[in-house]
């Protein structure tokens, strides 16, 4: 397979082929990615490729996954396995707990296991060039990016939701059935996180409305686990502040909080709300099945491979993807009482 | 370190140290875990173990995992993704569905991978010496073993619980509250997996109690998913076949089973008890908290990694460990109405 074959096939000139390959700007969106699929479908490397020189010495794709007890991972890191079989790559996988230092992990493995390129699924979102410096393979973010931080958005390729919409599309959903007293059960405010993204759509979507946010509403956990989420809203109630929702940052949290209210007494949603962000296949068992907005966590996997592959290749140099969330009525919300 | 190291460390002479190395059988137990964990304390490699000749070709353990939607398997992924870690080696994991071969999927990681040694992270429980020829590195079956198959003892490993103990102890709490009435909530009766065993457990605490097993209190999901649990579960409710309880033979169709019962009107435990068997963080969330038998998954995860060493060091053959479980109250269990 020549770089002739690739324009035959596509039905373009050669030049054509080669400006796409070389990245260059002067080539339509469409035409870029349908030269862009058949030199994938054909496994035509280019000349200059990375591949040709590294290949031999490893097939690794390394995957660090942040936060291990985190039951939204489980979704796509099967997915990620599958497609980086199917590319003829070999996953080589760690778990790291939620404060550990993916970075230096991801550093370590790709040195130990000569990895070709890495996923990091869940991580800090305020990277400096100079930390990224460890990493010296192409690698993608799954589910997190670099918003709180300083790196060149060229320098690193991202798979996100967009986390501040997604709140507050959760939280309209509250607002429009007349709910004002809406608690957010975030990890923390000002993590530089997830939590603190999803806390500032809670916020706009609040404001919006013309609601004054309520600091005793804003119930932190500490962590993203079910046990501290359980504590959080445990505390929310024995405060004594007076709330008909709850705003959950994640499927998981939220599952606690309703076990927390129903321990104390409050049957959801006739006393109290839960809208949350994350679509586990197993909200939909609690009672009463969860309301929330699902990230699409198959797609998420599989952009997150398809992008690392093409860098890999050198066909692109990097590419954030914004996925949409969907949502997924559940019976946990209703109006105030 | 030489064996006589070893033998001065562990109080012995070096013809004992010899003697459990080569795994003669005049050594006794005490003295030989003694020699053995001194042994790999010390990295002391024998000169004839497989390690030295084959550890510069490849440091990989591959570990299947059949099931991949089964929450019970994370907990244990991690320890064993942590325990492969810190000896050294490199952790290359495949998760295929429930219905998948995985004995193909290992024979085709062994090779392409160049794998040292394989771990099953369940599977099927009636292999042939036949099929297992296509595996030609040590492995160990975590949570299953041989008992349908006719493999030799000697020539696997395996970690399991006693599940037909397990499901018996489960019935049995039942039995105890006065429950006469109880529902079985399986995958299958007789398809030689653990569904099968617990099943007979299930039978058999009944029959010791006098109660006759009714065939129509019989749930079968056809699978292991929430789904399909739910799904009997409400068969059974409109079957109008009378219970006050269900012994479900997972804690993820347990949960399955009680949304199903609200969704049918019937409150747990007050109209139905459930009890299941796994001990999922999980379940400790579920309204009621449900009442489970734990498996102890990070130490089923230790075992399995610390057999499959050992038997890639040659430093015994093979090993079969019963691990117990533990009973953990929750709520979802009460004498019938």
């Amino acid at each position: 397979m020549t770089i002739k074959d690739i324009a035959r096939l596509c039905g373009v000139s050669v030049s054509t082929v080669s400006r796409v390959l070389n990245e260059r700007p002067d080539v339509s969106p469409a035409v870029r990615e349908a030269v862009l699929e058949t030199v994938r479908k054909s496994n035509y490397v280019p000349n200059n490729s990375a591949r040709s020189l590294v290949k031999t010495s490893s097939d690794a794709i390394g995957l660090v996954v942040r936060g291990v007890s985190n039951p939204f991972y489980s979704e796509i890191i099967k997915v990620i396995g599958r497609e980086i079989d199917a590319a003829g790559y070999t996953l080589v996988m760690q778990q790291i707990s939620a404060n550990a230092d993916e970075i230096e992990r991801g550093a370590i493995m790709e040195r130990e296991k000569k990895l070709r390129g890495l996923i990091f699924l869940g991580g800090r979102w305020d990277y400096s060039p100079e930390e990224l410096g460890l990493i010296t393979v192409p690698f993608v973010c799954c589910s997190y990016n670099n918003s709180f931080g300083s790196l060149d958005r060229e320098s690193y390729s991202s798979v996100t939701i967009e986390d501040e919409l997604a709140a507050e599309r959760a939280v309209n959903e509250l607002l429009r059935l007349g709910h004002k007293r809406i608690a957010c059960l975030v990890a923390e405010t000002d993590d530089r996180s997830i939590s603190e993204l999803r806390y500032r759509g809670y916020l706009k979507a609040l404001r919006e409305h013309g609601v004054e946010p309520d600091g005793a509403l804003v119930a932190r956990s500490g962590s993203f686990s079910m046990e501290d989420g359980y504590r959080a809203t445990m505390e929310l109630v024995e405060s004594g502040s007076d709330f008909s929702a709850i705003f959950s940052i994640s499927d998981a949290m939220a599952i606690a909080a309703i076990k927390a209210l129903d321990d104390c007494g409050r049957s959801v949603p006739r006393d109290c709300s839960v809208i949350a962000i994350d679509g586990l296949s197993l909200s939909e068992y609690t009672r009463p099945t969860l309301t929330t907005l699902c990230q699409p966590m198959a797609r998420m996997g599989e952009e997150s491979v398809k992008i690392l592959l093409d860098v890999m290749n050198g066909w692109t140099k990097s590419r954030h993807i914004v996925v949409e969330t969907q949502f997924r009525a559940g019976a946990s919300i209703a109006p105030p009482a």
